[in-house]
Order: C-alpha cells, then sequence, then structure tokens
C-alpha cells in the first residue's frame, strides 16, 4: 500500500461516511492528507513538508530504518503470544528493568497505554484492597471506561451523578496557574497537602486508598511540571494510607526530558514510584505498551488466581521493535539531544516572551516545553488558541507547514513534544514562524482592547480563510 | 532480532525475574520455546516442528508474506495516528464494511479486543441511557476492568459483593450440558425466554437494559453454538427493552465458520446485531482491532461531546496489514478451506465419538470446532482435561507435537482454532494421535471404574514424566 490512492475529497467523504464522528481531524476545515513520514518531517500528497513538532509517538523519528528493519525481520520469522517463550520477551524486559530504579523489576506487557493504566488500577486495587483513587484535576489517563472515572481531561463535563464516587480529584501541582504559584514558599508541600486532607475526607467516610495516579509531567493538562518534592510528599502521605503512588509516563518517558530517561526521576533520585505505565513512544508507533512494578505487588495480583492475558501483548514482534527503538535512543543519543536542542528551544521561546506579551509562560524540560498564551500577564486571562476567532495560531502554523498543538483546560498551551531527532535549526524555524505570527497580531490588535469583531478589516491580518471560521476540532 | 539469543533455561529465569507471575505459560513444567512459525507450523529452539491447533490468532497461516510484505512496506513509509487523513484508514473501513450487514457502517480503530469491547460498551451506554448489561454465564470478553465485570469466565470466583450489581449473567445457550438440552422442543426460545425474564427482574428493581453482549459463538466458555433463532429472539427482547445487541467476533469472526464471514451470520440473515467488535484474526498478529455500529449509534456516542481519541488505532500500517488480511481471505478461499476442513475434521472426530466413549459431544462449524470429554455420557461427568492426573490429554498431545488447548468451564473441552490454511493432512494427523492416546486410556483405564491411584503401574499408560505431575497452567 503506498502513498496516496484516492483524491483527497474522496478520502474525506469515505472518511466521514464510515468513520465515527467522535474521532477527530487535526485542522477539520482543511484537514491534512500525510502519505509519507521521515524523522521529524511529514509530507502531504503533493510532497510538501511539515515540521513536526507534535508527534511524540515517533519518538526517535518517523519510520526510523533500524526500527522498521527490526520489526518487519521479526514479523517474518515470528509472530505470537506470550503463552511460548521467547527471548525478545525476557531481554526487552531486562533493557526496561535495567533504565529503572531496581525495585520495579517486573513488567506486564500490553498494547495501549489506556490498557497500562487499567492494569495498573487493577494491580493497586488488589494490592492494596482498597477502592479509593486520588488523581489530578486536568489529568488523561486513558480512553477505556475505567480512566474516563480518573481523566478529569475526560469527564469534567459530567455530572457529579455520572462520575464515580470512589475517584478523588487533587489540584494540578500548577506554579504558574494553580492553586500555588511560583511566589508561593513552599508549593510541593502545598500541593502535597491538599492530597494528605483528600486522604483525610476519605477516610472520614470509610474509604480507603489504593493509589494516587499522575503523569510524571502534565500533557494534555498544560504541559506541567510539578514543583520537584512534590511526588516525594504525596508518595509518604499516600503509602502512609496503605495506597501505591502510580506514575503515568505514557506521553513524557524515554528520555524525552533529557536530563533524565524518565520523567519521575526529575523529582529527585529518592522518588520510587511503586507501578510505571509506558505508552506512546515505547515503540515508535507500534501498539505497544508496559506496565512495570514491584515484586511486592507482582505478586499479591497473582495471589487473586485470576490470570493475566494479553493476546498482543509482549509479542516477539513488539519486543524487537521496543529494543530497536531503546538501541537508536542510546546509537544517536537522542536523550542528549533532547536536553540541548530542548534547552536551545525553550531559550529561544524565552526571547519571544520578552518580545511578546501574549507568551505569559514558557516551561519544559528536555523536549517537552510549554508556551502558554494570555491576554493579560497579571490576571493571567487564558488567550485560547481553540476557540478564538482572532487567534487561530496553530493554524496559521500549519499554513507555514509547522505542525504544533495547543491544549490545557483553556486550550492555551502550546505544546512542543516532536520527535527527538528535532534539530536546533527545526527550533529556529518554528521560532522564526511564532514571532512572525505574533508580531502581526501584536501589530494590528493591541492586547486587551480589540476584538477581531470589532476590527474593520480582520482579513488584514489573517487573510481572507480564516478571519471568519471558528476553528473547531482543532486538536 | 534472530531465532534463539540464550539458553532455553535463562530464557525461562529471566522471565521468573521479570514477567508478572499472573502471566501463564503453556505447558508451564516443561514450557516450548517457539523461534519460527510458517502456515500451521511453529519451530522450537531445535527446529522441531508443532502442528498448531490453536493459534485463532494466526488467521491466515504464521507470517504470511502477503501480510508482511504489506506491514514492512507502510511501515517504511508511514505510521501515525488517524487525526492526519490516510487513505489506508478509510480504504480498510469500506471493506470490512462490505462484509457486514448495510446498516453496520461505523468503524471505530482499536488497538485489541479488550479495546473494542470496552468500546463497545460505551457505545451502548451512551446510546441508550441505560446501565444495565445481560452477559451469558462461562463468558469471555477481555482483561480490562470494565469487562472482567462482564466475563463470568474471569469473575465466577469473586463474591457477590464484588461483581458489578449492574451486571446480569444469563444461562449460556449450550444445547449439551446447559439448562435447555438438544431434546428440548425449542432451545433457542427457552434460553431467549431467559434472558426476557432477566429483564423483567432488571426492571423490578428499576434498573434498565443497556445491552446484551455475547460472542457469536462462545469460545473460551466451551466452543459452545447457541441454537439457530436464539439471538433474534433474544434481540427482539433487548430492543424491546431499549437495550442494543453486541455481537463479539473477536475469536470467532473473519471467515474461520466456513459457511459465512461472521459467526452471527449463522443465526441466520434476518439477524443483524447492533454492534459488532472484532479482534484476534483481524491484523493476524498485529495488534489491532474495530468495532462496527450503526450510524444511529455513531451519532449518539458523538453527541456526548467526549471525542474518541486511541494513539495507535487505525494507524497506517495497522489498516495495510488488516487490507493484506483481508486480500489473503479471498486470494487463498482460505473461509471456503475452513469449511472443507472443517467439516472433514468435525467427521474424523465424530467417528472417534465412536470409539471413545470420553468423547461426549463433537461440535463445530468451519474450523472452530469442540470435541467435550465425558466420564460418563449419561452423567454428563467432565473428564477434565486441566486436573485430572490420568488425563493429561493436551500434554500427551504437545510430546507428540501438536498444540491443543483445552477450555470451558470445566476445562474438559478440546479446542481446534488452527490457522485457517490448516489442511485435511493436518486434520488426518491431529485425529490420529487423538485415537492413540484415547486408546492408551480406554484399554488401560475402564471409564467410571479406575482412578489412577488404583493403578498399579500408571506408568505403563503415561511414561515416566506423565504419571504423577499435576498440570497445572497447561491452558
Amino acid at each position: 500500500m503506498s502513498a496516496e490512492i484516492l483524491e483527497k475529497k474522496k478520502t474525506l467523504d469515505l472518511r466521514k461516511k464510515h468513520i465515527g464522528p467522535s474521532c477527530k481531524i487535526f485542522f477539520s476545515h482543511d484537514p491534512i492528507k500525510i502519505v509519507r513520514a521521515r524523522g521529524q518531517y511529514m509530507y502531504d500528497e503533493k510532497g510538501q513538508r511539515y515540521l513536526d513538532c507534535i508527534n511524540n509517538v515517533a519518538h526517535v523519528g518517523h519510520c526510523h530504518p533500524d526500527v522498521v528493519k527490526a520489526g518487519a525481520e521479526q514479523m517474518e520469522l515470528l509472530n505470537t503470544n506470550s503463552r511460548f517463550l521467547h527471548d525478545n520477551l525476557v531481554l526487552y524486559a531486562q533493557r526496561l528493568q535495567a533504565t529503572l530504579p531496581n525495585k520495579l523489576s517486573v513488567c506486564y506487557f500490553v498494547n495501549s497505554g489506556s490498557e497500562a493504566n487499567d492494569l495498573a488500577l487493577r494491580l493497586a486495587l488488589q494490592y492494596t484492597g482498597h477502592k479509593d483513587i486520588i488523581t489530578l484535576e486536568n489529568a488523561y489517563h486513558g480512553h477505556v471506561s475505567s480512566l474516563i472515572d480518573i481523566s478529569p481531561y475526560k469527564f469534567h463535563h459530567l455530572s457529579d451523578v455520572e462520575q464515580n464516587q470512589f475517584v478523588h480529584v487533587a489540584p494540578s501541582p500548577d506554579v504558574y496557574r494553580g492553586k500555588y504559584r511560583a511566589d508561593h514558599p513552599n508549593p510541593a508541600k502545598a500541593y502535597a497537602d491538599d492530597v494528605k486532607d483528600i486522604i483525610g475526607r476519605v477516610h472520614e467516610k470509610g474509604g480507603k486508598i489504593a493509589a494516587f495516579t499522575a503523569e510524571s509531567l502534565q500533557s494534555c493538562g498544560g504541559q506541567v511540571i510539578p514543583p520537584p518534592g512534590y511526588f516525594q510528599q504525596v508518595a509518604e502521605h499516600v503509602r502512609q494510607a496503605g495506597g501505591v503512588f502510580i506514575a503515568d509516563e505514557v506521553q513524557v518517558g524515554f528520555g524525552r526530558v533529557g536530563t533524565h530517561f524518565w520523567a519521575f526521576q526529575l523529582q529527585g533520585a529518592d522518588f520510587v514510584p511503586d507501578i510505571v505505565t509506558m505508552g506512546k513512544p515505547i515503540g515508535n508507533g507500534h501498539p505497544m505498551s508496559c506496565v512495570v512494578t514491584t515484586k511486592e505487588v507482582a505478586e499479591a495480583f497473582a495471589l487473586s488466581g485470576m490470570e493475566y492475558f494479553n493476546t498482543f501483548g509482549g509479542n516477539p514482534v513488539s519486543c524487537a521493535i521496543g529494543l530497536a527503538v531503546l538501541d537508536v535512543i542510546v546509537k544517536e543519543d537522542l536523550q542528549g539531544n533532547a536536553l540541548r536542542v530542548g534547552q536551545y528551544l525553550t531559550e529561544l521561546l524565552e526571547k519571544q516572551k520578552e518580545k511578546h506579551p501574549l507568551i505569559g509562560d514558557v516551561r519544559g524540560r528536555g523536549l517537552f516545553v510549554g508556551m502558554e498564551l494570555v491576554k493579560d500577564r497579571l490576571k493571567l486571562t487564558p488567550a485560547t488558541a481553540e476557540n478564538a476567532e482572532y487567534f487561530l495560531f496553530c493554524r496559521r502554523l500549519k499554513e507555514q507547514y509547522i505542525l504544533l498543538s495547543a491544549d490545557g483546560p483553556h486550550r492555551n498551551v502550546l505544546k512542543f513534544k516532536p520527535p527527538l531527532c528535532f534539530t536546533s535549526e527545526d527550533a529556529d524555524l518554528v521560532v522564526e514562524k511564532i514571532d512572525h505570527i505574533l508580531t502581526g497580531v501584536s501589530m494590528t490588535l493591541p492586547l486587551n482592547q480589540k476584538h477581531p469583531r470589532e476590527l474593520k478589516n480582520p482579513e488584514q491580518v489573517f487573510g481572507p480563510k480564516l478571519s471568519c471560521v471558528r476553528l473547531d476540532h482543532l486538536f
């Protein structure tokens, strides 16, 4: 199956007919048809190149030849379930373990971040015998039923009755916009104390904490970087209550943060979660994921007597691909590249912040960077990239052949999470385009003063296509 | 990554150290290390060939070259998420749709049967606004939390308190061992009336039925073939109550039953489910799955406002592989082969039944065949293949290099579900071995009379290794 077969319009028509309307498309008013990709670049049906700043799944670069080769060779040889012995499975488990603190030694291979996070919950419930879960505000942990229950990003619009009564939401440890900010003397302790308070309230009602679960850095929640020490203190409170700490590394693991292989390690060497879930980048796009936990948790889970069998999980092809991804990260020093290029990108964006009042905050670790847009730096009024008619940021970038997305509760955080082979030249390019767009905005649209409806001729700023279309389903 | 790298003992040691103990292995006392496979054959590290009668996932044959080629070529070109337009996605959806009744026209691509069945529940709950689910006795629908709730195969040993109160279990429509048997004047109606009664009891308690869910033929439940007309009558009762009918084709779809492409079609052309879930064979081992439903259900799901995004689901590689699998089924007439060879195998097994009183029932459709072992044909006392010390059936077959498994609530149903390229010679071979084993048993062990503990020298029958080892975790 190669490149384009159908006219773009036909593709779109068939998609409307046969794909669930809940499955959204990027830039729905003018979607992109991508037919090939390599490294940090994607190409449409006309051969136009896009710089990819968003596909964190294509971790070591789209279609990396080493990964493709490993997958293709193993597909030809054997692809079967893990009820047969196979070296790829155990070698891969051993390699993953070597990246983690010693006590995290037992793996379960599954197919997606959602399967991983669901299994993590099952492990926690079985190990503790408890039922209550604490999750973070704006968190997203996956799309299966049990995870929508613990994902305020998904369930926030549901009524109280529809929400799971065993799930409790703690404030997001966001020191820019959250409850305790950078000017707070000890935001880590303050946020952790909020978790402690929740535990107290759960106990008062006769509940018992099974787990606290959080992404090591919140991604969909708005590229939030918790203050160091927060996880340690939360873990202390949670373990005191008999619960476990689940670190969700599905979006942020595998060297993306640059200084460390796992984002939870940013909190300090003294922090070790009880369960770690991995996903998206693990197979560079191949459907695979993993849960790693301690021997104690794994043994308690086995004591239930219920077998855990996952048809595709840990098959020789997935493991061959997983091993190849780890090899490439080392061979090409992609973790080092994430650190260097991430730092460079962050510096460039910091300079943009000095220049453009719309940029309220730049925060990041390695090639996980967020740029938060505000209409007012004191009030932090979000400059929402998704809905505002006057601010079609990502769409403007797309017209410059740059793929960037926005997220967070107000959809005002631009998220940089490119393949780790992203270069400083790529950083220059995307920042140059951002500068150009923001300069256009600030020249013609004094902040806090004018709304595009007030502009006599908004096309001057945005061009005819962009001036009047509401940007639905951009992300 | 090719063939064997570690000594078998080292593989086993690493597995014990790094893989969750809940993940069971075939023949745990002497596991097999498989290093390559082709068609219906698997090969261990010494080059020994095994005839594979169990891997229904390797649907068109292990490592089919067309499927491998499609996957490898697409991996090299592009593998990304479904937020970009791609022809593979829509062409595959269109091709799948063409195998189904017209009204089943909207697809959601996911990564596993579990993700598919979880999404099916979400669709049903959202569409109906109801909460109660009816599932079948001994059913297995997957390993994520929501599916363990509807899988008595998994939850049967849990206490009532641990079971989901919205889940109601209907009798398995098993006309051999079930509540209404072959001698009943109308078992289809009788079993369907039981579902109707459950609906009545749910209504009395103020509940409302969201869905009835069943495998079109129960697999783990013991290769159960519901009497024709059962689904139609159940669907009528369920729809009357405002619920939907979910047909789980994860194990039995894609031409395995021979006469039809989908097993639910065995019930008659007048039966159309509201939701169909697909899995295992869909990608010949590649992690992918699908949910197909009606436009009405899909639109109701979208109305919730909650996006459905699945990171890997529907990626171009999965869809290329899915298309190749469909092509091979047609090109090699594998559905026809399933019909012909399945019929031949069933006839051979029927003859074995005439010869060996241990065989209580032979039932099957195409290459989905069950052979139920009983100690007494009148009382139907199960001759349990898994636990009985005297009856290590699958293990004996494995020593003859035949892979077969047993399942069902009593673990006494031998399950034939080989790759669809299985030949009549393969059928001859496995039945010859079965005959040989059963002849040994019946010669030395008069049924209903002797237990191996009473035998002076059980090694005469089973050889030294088999006479005294309890067969744990065989399946």
